[in-house]
């Protein structure tokens, strides 16, 4: 016999299922990274002392490990601090600032036009998507389209169609493994679709390549190189991907990367060299030294598999359990990433966060996987299983189930009194 | 008997005297800082998993130590990731897209103007300066004007003439102690009435206080806390003071401070909330066990001071012994920072750096202390003694010194032979 919502609320609970953080027990995985620091030392392997200024691309070691990951030649590779956010942020800023290299003009760039003049810019945002992604969007003042998620990527012909008639558009979102916040992995042939669709000289595709790694089943899913295939495409500067190794290691102090086109890289590091003396290189020295290959960061991804995935499981077991039969309900099982999905019936997202809350449980606010926060159905809800504990996990699970479940009674019980 | 440039161009030497780097010896400095590095762990004093995501605006432990080093509440206290640097250009660039409180209009900012709307935006640049500055402001499109700096800080009447009739300025570059290059030491008057100038209520001063801690001799200059003074003359908004560890312990890997009013540091964690997931607290917290204190700070920079000294006595004693005789070459003698300036006649800076090129040394390129890189009179030379040995240093002052002279007899045989 299953717990009721107000049985639940009496047990005073304090959990955050809001945002995608490792658990400590995640993070007890890389001890080492910590405990062996001195190891480590100061020297790179080809001799850089890696305290001083300089290397404003990031260690080439670092840079070369990148490569090795993203499958890229190295001078593609931009190896940087500890937050492939920033890395967006800082892009879309300097295209806004300067604008990019336009890419069908010849071999060597014209003068690049800022995207901030004119006024007008837009982003292609698939929905849902991920609630940073799109808080960038806002800051700037980048104007946001909402494009519909199908299982296997953003609906292409609705991209196409807003491309050809909104010449303001000037970049697309996309998480193209393991979506955030749906799960979705984007098929190879709208990969190469969205490389070879036609768009101004300066658009771009923001590529947060954020779950490369991070797996939850056995398969090891992966999505074609998109560097390759706008290049295949005539648009070799499409493309700026963004990895990190945050969700690997250390989530605060990890190595992001940046991987493009040697125009958008060229591009890049200009900006950067003005900005800064250089990313932390004994930060990328310790990683190197903790993380020696691409296996070495495979077998390490097991392990977090190994922590995360009874969690995803046990959310699925328990709103298998409690809201299998309800009408209107559904969510997806990711086979990677950090998130769940959960769809309700359209009207109900934000009463059901407001009773969780009231439950004691701290959900990401309904309507953030959407631009401006407006989730115009108020039917998603992003559930992150990985922090708390497997047993709070599950009770959390609950909690959100019968927080669902009471939402939709008071509304049944509103209908029959007439409120 | 001093050599001949000839003779010294035959030692070919190859030497680096062009940036403010330290040398290996200063970073040996901290080595505590990579051996003991797990002796920090990853918990704060104050119970934080350093591992993890978030505290945006740094370790409340790295706030309070920043807030005792630059004298003001830890709540004005920015700490942030290895470069002071990115963090100016980060505010510039802020500015410029989304404009900054305007501190006139009541204890509520109205809706911030982007400085980059209109266009013209200009800054004012006392010069000879820091080359950096002025690269952000040539990145950004940010006009500048050059402000004639005097031995105690720049000429205050030209600024306030630039001021009232100039409606564009919206910042001012200021390094107050140890001024780069000038090593000049702005004083409490300069400061003061830079804090009450009228201007613009969004005009800020970008109060580079690099060299805070970086004494050459045994007094501990210091210069007005600039936030009370501006506080005082009702303009509690006017500074945002930027500072840094990376010339304390490990020049790449430090952390970087940004201090200022409540209502500008609400605004700079509400634009870097947007941009990051947080700092690398574990580097905050392995300074923390480093520097438990400002003594501990003091007693490390007497230890720098030791090492670097002597490398600007030697500077001093070879122009001293080469070119003290010499007529319309000057030199200064900092009381801390990391630079010498070197003037030498009119038109002879450029001619100056390639000689020393051609013999083997690196110097800042001729101007590069001067927006766009023009120094009107082709006259002054950054020295930049630190990174090389006191052997090195002893050696690379004459080359420069010979140089100078070298181009000075150039000029006498030419005018003699009638090139």
């Amino acid at each position: 016999m299953p717990m009721t919502y107000d049985e639940f609320r009496q047990l005073n609970l304090r959990l955050d299922m809001s945002r995608g953080k490792p658990a400590p027990e995640q993070l007890d995985l890389s001890r080492a990274l910590i405990d062996d620091a001195a190891a480590a030392g100061y020297l790179s392997p080809g001799g850089v002392d890696c305290r001083n200024y300089g290397h404003g691309a990031g260690l080439p070691e670092m840079r070369a490990f990148g490569a090795e990951l993203l499958g890229v030649p190295a001078t593609q590779v931009v190896a940087a601090g500890n937050s492939s956010l920033e890395l967006m942020h800082d892009a879309l800023a300097f295209a806004m600032l300067h604008g990019v290299p336009a890419d069908t003009d010849g071999a060597e760039a014209g003068r690049p036009k800022p995207w901030s003049k004119p006024d007008d810019v837009a982003f292609l945002c698939p929905v849902p998507g991920y609630d940073r992604h799109f808080a960038i969007c806002e800051s700037l003042g980048v104007r946001m389209i909402a494009v519909p998620m199908e299982d296997d990527g953003p609906d292409l012909d609705f991209v196409e169609a807003q491309l050809r008639r909104d010449s303001a558009i000037r970049g697309m979102w996309c998480v193209p493994l393991y979506s955030n916040p749906t799960g979705a992995i984007w098929s190879a042939e709208k990969v190469r679709r969205l490389a070879a669709l036609p768009a101004a000289a300066d658009f771009r595709l923001f590529w947060d390549d954020a779950y490369r790694f991070h797996h939850l089943t056995a398969t090891r899913h992966a999505t074609p190189d998109v560097l390759a295939a706008c290049a295949d495409a005539g648009h070799p500067d499409r493309a700026l991907v963004f990895a990190s190794l945050s969700k690997v290691t250390i989530a605060g102090g990890a190595v992001a990367f940046l991987a493009s086109s040697p125009r958008n890289v060229a591009w890049w590091t200009r900006q950067m060299a003005i900005r800064t003396i250089g990313p932390d290189k004994l930060n990328q020295l310790r990683h190197l030294r903790f993380l020696p290959d691409r296996a070495a960061l495979e077998a390490l991804m097991e392990r977090h598999r190994a922590l995360i995935q009874p969690k995803f499981a046990a959310v699925q077991e328990t709103f298998r359990d409690l809201l299998g039969d309800t009408p209107d309900v559904s969510w997806n099982a990711p086979a990677g990433g950090y998130f769940i999905s959960l769809y309700v019936p359209k009207g109900f997202a934000k009463r059901t966060v407001e009773l969780a809350a009231q439950a004691g449980l701290v959900l990401t606010p309904a309507g953030a996987a959407f631009p401006h926060g407006r989730d115009p159905h108020d039917s998603h809800l992003r559930i992150a299983p990985t922090f708390p504990s497997l047993d709070e996990v599950r009770l959390a699970a609950q909690g959100i189930a019968l927080s669902v479940l009471r939402a939709m009674e008071e509304a049944r019980v509103g209908a029959r009194v007439g409120v």
